[in-house]
Parts: C-alpha cells; sequence; structure tokens
C-alpha cells in the first residue's frame, strides 16, 4: 500500500455523529484509513450533534464501541485506539444556531496547520439547506486558507424537480466543485474496475459497440426485505433507491466515450453525455420500458418471510415495489438500439451484482449442423458475491466429436478478507485527496430523475403493482422488457465452474 | 462419446507394421479406436511386412506387446484383446512384388461387407512411389466398390522441388481427394480448438487484424535433443522438421479467413490462400528473417547433457540446425504488417508449445501517469505442456491505489488423463471418415516449401551455424528479428497464476 498517498491535515466534520452511518460506515471507515496511515496524524475527526448530554468522554466510547462492533481490527492494540482517540474531537449544538458554528470554528482551529475541512452531512436530506447555509453565514465554506468540502449521501432529491431546487440551493452557498455526493456503489472495487478495464485494454472497445453488443444486463439482486427502512423506502421504492441512482450510474460507466484524461471532471462529463442520450421513455407506453412488482409472502433460505405489506411500518395496502426493471436505449452512435436492461430487487433468491455484456451472433454460423444457435458470447462482471470477471465462449468440445461447449474464462480480483477496502474508505479517501471522479455531479442527478421521471409518473396509478413470492424469481412480466434482445434475462443462481461449464 | 460417429468397415493396411511407427502410435490408436467403439467391428488391422520369418502368431503377439507397451488399458480384460485380436491380418512380401498385392487383395476380400481400404504407408519415403504405383497397377485403388485412402507421413519430399515431383507421382496414380498427409499438429486438440474459438465466437474476430493485433508468436520448445532421429534429422534440422511443416500449418489456422464451410477444401482453400500471401523472403536479407543455431553442451533439470555434435550418428562438424526462427509477413488485408514470429528448438529449457496473439497499444494511454507503457493485451493458446487458453490483461490492483496490475484470464480446456485423445486417433478417425479437414494438400505442401525455400538456401552456407547452451534459451541473435515488435520473446517458463499476476 506504499503508493496509496497520505491525505493532507484535515478536520472531518461529521453532522450527525451519533447516527447510524456514522456508526456503521463513517467512523470504520475513518479507522481503516488510519491504520493504513492514509490519514495525516495532525487530522481531527470532529463529531458535530444536537443532544447537550453529550460530551467529550461519551464521544470517546461511543467511537471505541462502534469500532469494536464493526471494525474490531483497528483497535486491538492499546496504542493505535491511543492515536485515534486523540484525534476525536466534539461540538454540541443546534444545525440552526449560528454559535455552534462559532465553537465549531475553534474546534477546527485548536491545532496549526490543519486548515482542511470536510462537512460529512450524515443528517436527514431536510437538514441540508440549513446547515449548507449556516456554514456558509459563519465563514466556514470559505477556502482561501485550505479546502472545504461538503460530503452528501443519496436521496439527492425525491423526483426531479426537488432534485434541482437543492441543487440550486448548494449553488447559492457553496461551489459545485466543493459538493461531494456519495454514491457508495461507485466506491466498489468492481465498479472501479470497469474504466481500467475498457481504457487500459486494447481488446474490448472495439468490441464495445451496437455492431458487436446485443444488449447490456445490470443486475442488482437482494435476498434481504425492507428491513429497517420501510419509512424511505414506502416513499421511495426500488426505482428511486436503487435504480435512479446506483444502476443508472454503474449504465453510464459501461456506456460511456473514452474521456480526455481521468481528471473527475473530464470523466463526468463523458457520463452526463450518455445520460443526456438516453432515449426518453414515452409516457403512455411505460409498461414496454419498465416493470415493477412487490413481494408477497415466501421462503428464503428455508425460512417464512413476511409480505411487504406485513413488514413493519409498512401500509398494509403500499404499492411500493420491491422490484424494478427498467428497459433504456442511448440514442447515439455507439448504442443506437442497443438495450440497457436494469433490474433490482429485495427477496430474490440470490444475492448478487453483475454487469453482463451479450453479444451478438457471429454473422455466420460455420457450426450450424452442431448447433443451430451459438450460445452467446458474454462478458460478466461481477461485482458480488466475489469479484470477478468471468468471459463466456464456445470451444471445441474435447475429444474425438464435432460438439460445441461453453468455456468460461474467469478470473477472481478482488483483494482477499481484510484488505480488501470497503467503499466508503475508498470516497473518504477520494475525496479528502479532492479526486472527484466517483462522486456524482449535480447534472448526473438531475439527468438521471429526468430519466426515470415518467416511470415514476405512471406508477402513480396504484392498480400497476403486482406481486412475486419471496424467494422467487419469477416475476411477472418480466419478459416483456426482453423483447428483441437475445436470449432472456441471465439466471443468476449459475455457479461458474473454471473451465468447460454445461451451461448453454 | 456417443455423438461420435463409428467409421464404416474397412481395411486398415499398414505398410510398414513391424516399424516404429506402427509400433508406438498406430496401433495404441488403433486399440483406443476400437475402446470407443469408433471401429466396425467387421474392420480388420492388415499388417503388410517383407520379412518372410513373420507369420500370424508373431503378428498377434507383436500387437500385443505393442499395446501392452504403449497402451496397456486397451487390453486389460481379456475380451478386449480377444476382440482386437481377431481384427488382425498379415501379408507378407516385398512392396515391389507383383504376387504381393494378389495376397493382399485376398486378405481384404476375406469377409463380407467391408469394401473399404485404407492404405497407411508407415515406410520411409523412398518407397512411396513403388507403393502407390503397385496399388494402382493392382487395381487396389479403384474406388468402385468403397473408398480407397492412402495415408502418408512427412516428410513429404525434402525441398520445394522433390515436393513437387512426389506430389507428380501421386497424381499419376491416384486422386487427390484420396491422399491423406498426416501432420500429426493438427491432431492436437489445442490446434483444432482455434478454428472453433475464431469462428464460433463473436469477440475475437473483431480484433483479428492489422488494427488491433501486433505480432503473433508460434512457439515449439523441446527439452529433449536429437535422440534416436539424427539420420533424418542431419539432412532436415529444425527449420524443415517443425517449421516448414508443423508450425506453418498452425500459422494458417490463426491467419485463415472464414471458410465457406467446414468442407476440408473449403478449409484448405482458405489455409492456401493464407500461404500464397506469405512475402517471399529476400534471399539477400534472410539474416533480418531467420535465425539458426545449434546446441552445444549444457545442463537440463540437473543433468549434463552433449552437444549435438557428440550425439551419436551427428557428423562432428555438424551445421545443422536444432533452433530455428522465423518471421514472416502476410501480405493481404488483413495481416499487411503483422509478422509472425514462428521458432522452435531442442534442448531449451522448457516443454511448452503455444500461440500468443499480442496486441497492440490502447491508442491513448489514460493512465500514462502511472505506467507509461500499458503492458500489452495478450491472448496465449497453450498446446502443451497443459492445454488451455490465457488472456492477459490490464486491470485495476486492488485496494486504494491507482496502480494496475495484469490479470490473467484464464481456462483449462483439454480432458484430464486416459479420456483426451492422441493426435493419431483423431487423425486415423477422420481419415476413415473421409473427413479431410486436418490433412494437408498437395498445394498447401507446395507452398510451404515456398516459403522456406530461401532460408534453406542460405543456411546450406556452413559459416552461418551459431551456437547455444543445451538448458538455455539465450539464442544469439535471436532479438533481430523481433524488430519493430511491441514487448519481446515471450517467456516460457512462465507460468500463470490464476488471477493476478505480477508478470508485467
Amino acid at each position: 500500500m506504499s503508493t496509496v498517498l497520505q491525505a493532507d491535515p484535515c478536520n472531518i466534520v461529521i453532522f450527525g455523529a451519533s447516527g447510524d452511518l456514522t456508526r456503521r460506515k463513517l467512523l470504520p471507515a475513518l479507522a481503516r484509513m488510519h491504520h493504513w496511515n492514509l490519514l495525516a496524524p495532525n487530522s481531527r475527526i470532529i463529531g458535530v450533534m444536537r443532544d447537550p448530554s453529550w460530551h467529550a468522554e461519551r464521544w470517546q466510547s461511543y467511537v471505541h464501541a462502534s469500532l469494536e462492533e464493526f471494525h474490531p481490527d483497528s483497535i486491538n492494540d492499546d496504542a493505535s485506539w491511543q492515536s485515534i482517540s486523540t484525534m476525536l474531537e466534539l461540538t454540541i449544538g443546534d444545525l440552526t444556531d449560528a454559535s455552534m458554528y462559532q465553537r465549531l470554528r475553534e474546534n477546527m482551529k485548536s491545532s496549526n496547520g490543519r486548515t482542511n475541512a470536510l462537512f460529512y452531512l450524515a443528517i436527514p436530506p431536510q437538514w441540508y439547506e440549513s446547515a449548507v447555509s449556516a456554514l456558509h453565514q459563519s465563514g466556514l465554506l470559505d477556502e482561501s486558507d485550505g479546502f472545504r468540502r461538503i460530503v452528501i449521501e443519496k436521496p439527492f432529491g425525491s423526483d426531479l424537480e426537488s432534485a434541482c431546487a437543492l441543487n440550486l440551493t448548494f449553488r447559492e452557498y457553496v461551489k459545485e466543485s466543493q459538493v461531494y455526493r456519495i454514491d457508495h456503489y461507485l466506491g466498489k472495487e468492481g465498479v472501479q474496475n470497469l474504466m481500467v478495464f475498457r481504457f487500459a485494454n486494447t481488446v474490448f472497445e472495439p468490441l464495445w459497440n451496437r455492431n458487436y453488443i446485443d444488449h447490456v444486463q445490470i443486475s442488482v439482486s437482494e435476498t434481504i426485505g425492507v428491513e429497517y427502512r420501510a419509512d424511505y423506502y414506502e416513499k421511495a421504492g426500488a426505482l428511486v433507491d436503487m435504480i435512479q441512482s446506483h444502476l443508472i450510474q454503474v449504465m453510464t460507466l459501461v456506456a460511456m466515450e473514452a474521456p480526455v484524461s481521468l481528471d473527475g471532471n473530464a470523466i463526468r462529463d463523458e457520463k452526463v453525455k450518455v445520460l443526456k442520450s438516453v432515449r426518453a421513455i414515452p409516457s403512455d407506453q411505460v409498461d414496454r420500458f419498465a416493470v415493477r412488482a412487490q413481494y408477497a409472502g415466501g421462503t428464503i433460505d428455508g425460512k417464512r418471510v413476511p409480505a411487504y405489506r406485513d413488514e413493519p411500518d409498512v401500509d398494509p395496502a403500499s404499492t411500493a415495489e420491491t422490484f424494478a426493471a427498467l428497459k433504456l436505449y442511448i440514442d447515439n452512435w455507439r448504442w443506437q438500439d442497443v438495450p440497457f436492461l436494469l433490474r433490482t430487487g429485495k427477496r430474490l433468491p440470490e444475492r448478487v451484482s453483475e454487469i453482463a455484456i451479450r453479444f451478438k451472433q457471429p454473422p455466420k454460423n460455420l457450426f450450424a449442423h452442431i448447433k443451430e444457435h451459438l450460445p452467446q458470447n458474454e462478458l460478466v462482471f461481477r461485482l458480488h458475491p466475489e469479484e470477478g470477471m468471468i468471459f463466456l465462449l464456445n470451444a471445441k468440445q474435447p475429444g474425438l466429436n464435432d460438439q460445441l461447449h461453453k468455456l468460461a474464462l474467469d478470473a477472481p480480483y478482488a483483494m482477499t478478507g481484510s484488505d480488501s477496502p470497503e467503499a466508503y474508505e475508498t470516497l473518504l479517501h477520494d475525496a479528502l485527496l479532492g479526486e472527484t471522479a466517483l462522486f456524482s455531479r449535480a447534472d448526473e442527478v438531475e439527468e438521471s430523475w429526468r430519466i426515470v421521471a415518467p416511470v415514476m409518473e405512471a406508477w402513480k396509478q396504484p392498480g400497476s403493482i403486482r406481486f412475486y413470492e419471496a424467494g422467487s424469481s419469477d416475476i411477472p412480466d418480466i419478459d416483456t422488457i426482453m423483447e428483441g434482445c437475445i436470449g432472456c434475462w441471465r439466471d443468476l443462481s449459475t455457479v461458474y465452474q473454471h473451465g468447460y461449464t454445461s451451461i448453454s
């Protein structure tokens, strides 16, 4: 890891420091970064919270407990914990209270040579405006003596209109270059690898277009149900929760042209071009491009699980979708008429995330006497459970015959065990270094809301929800949007054997 | 193996039945075919030999001893051997004696319903003409009641002139469609797989040309010395023994256009087009296109081994090359200016055979700040020791860094152990079925002699031989012919790890 850059000393200010995200993700990620020497020792982790019953000692033990639970390795010796604990600061006060920001400024000043600040807004989106305007008013966003960056989490709005309004608000107080919108999907190794595969290799780009690719399938399949997120999920549903953000982001990385450079804005310029080229789904034909469904009761891993409507905090007549699939077309020279199929759902039989490029048939089948239709070539980037790449090819079946077999060329590419960085670690590290490529720019967010807007509108009709059994991948009407594509939806339960495989 | 066709009943007539090839290769291959039920039970294996001291019983025990030594599985129960032994017939007599062919005809007639004949000339090439003309004279090549095929072994001539003369002789007595010229290299699984990979997959053809391929390396590296073949090898050398036949054949399969069909002649038509397009090596510039050397004494696997000149039956002043390398250009639209590098040698450090396609660099290196020159993409078909395919790609090094790593995507594709067919089994089976694709046509043979002719001529100058140490891959001047190619000769000692590899 010696080639990894250590960030300059920074005040890492977490608004909402007593919340779930801080405890589960941010503190463990910061502890890992500290372990790998990626945080300058002179950095500070400053928790901001409203509750006046908090004090320095409680903050220390809260952090300790969080690390013990979510990343025990980081504090397995006294020196490690000692060194983390000296970074911790606490500022108590209300987000809307100007004096809190004065105290925060004092805390940030308490050491020399540390002039940068990263404000992580781990708070509900409705508080974003108050926080940003107050930070602005108190002068804490002024970059004359170092950087001042704001990290926010999705949802970035709840529809196109609110997203535009939110962006407008930010623009009033802060420059776009200071805003880091986290889509933790972009922090995954497999997703980051996509750009490297495409542009550090000669062999993919010549194939990467409508001449050779039949369609692309991007799938995120979960086995969990709505869990503790019903409050949010009832309003969002699978389309907004997953497709509008993560899956469309992944699609842009698959579809984008080679950027001018690896500079964050150069990459995002190309991603936005893809989004702007996505053909608008006609509002009167949404059913041809989108499918949704909600899980009924069923069985997963041998256990009975309740229907979505029977989950805690869910409306018993809820029409929120827990499964959504979308067919998008990118109207440009490279992708015209190549469907991008995006699907995601909860309570499906497997936990699998992958990107599959399915190629067209060879123009002339010399082997028609053996197989009328050759199995399609596929290039699969698996993001979960194991990260890796699989190339499905046709080969001669070994032996004295003229039969064909599928051959799975594969390579795992994840790091194993505890060395593998978590998405939040990658993203926090990039934010501290000012690398913006993995963060969503305002125009990206707006364009992706534009893409899903007609579907959101159509799905306001409550009659349109249908049901699937939890633990089953049998989604009503799911094949409708495969129309015109070669083959069918990939079976995510497939386990590839190294070498020959009988999958046809 | 149920899909493999059983050949029609046939008289398999082996001229030179007491020779080494029969004992080591043909009889074991026939026994395997019998085991897999690929020989019609009514077939006969008729040995032909001159020595009058042979008789039916001795032939039986000779075959038994051969199978015991080279394929014991085939006779591990009495029933198997019983069933093979009933197929055996013997004809004694001289090749030039007309009455021998009368006796042979009687032997071939001895059972009803078996009208086909395959004549395997496992005899020195100088006897081919006598045998073929006598077969013709005795009417044994007349196909009115079944097929009559002649199988011959290389060398097909010893230079362009003698090869043309040999073809002319054959043409006098037999149709080209009756002649099966065996190049056992074409019977190897990995070689046969080449056509399937290229034409049963969509993803290779778009890359398979001068736009993306920098050059091709075809390597056959042996650890053995000249062994018992000095008599032949002294006249032939590595160029004739390996390159003129096997390596140039493999090159045509890599380079050919898609054939009209998989019909033998359709494929050979395309192969001949490649051979005819090979740019003639200018006789005054052979050194720029060809390198040769001879092994001196050295060490292999810790054992001292003698110099070639000290081997039994080798002239102590021999200038025969035991290593040869050739750079060929194919002057057509697909391959103009793409070097095909062919190399082979004895007493090298490894026993490896492979075909490596090395791709050009990406047109724009976005990662120049990390690696000034990206490692080349390579697609490697390994024929030996393990048969398999390796795709060398660049990927992101896992973890919090922006480094690149090589990723080896691989798949083994051989069958394991005793199920894997030997080349001779494949080729005999094809010859019995009349499948000609894996046999060399007269024009192929002539064209490949034409290609090596200027090199053979230049190498008649005894001064041109240089030496390498047995067990070393350090061949004098070998890099001369790599000029203008990206990278260097592949290191054949490389063992690929599945997944990430540190090879750069």
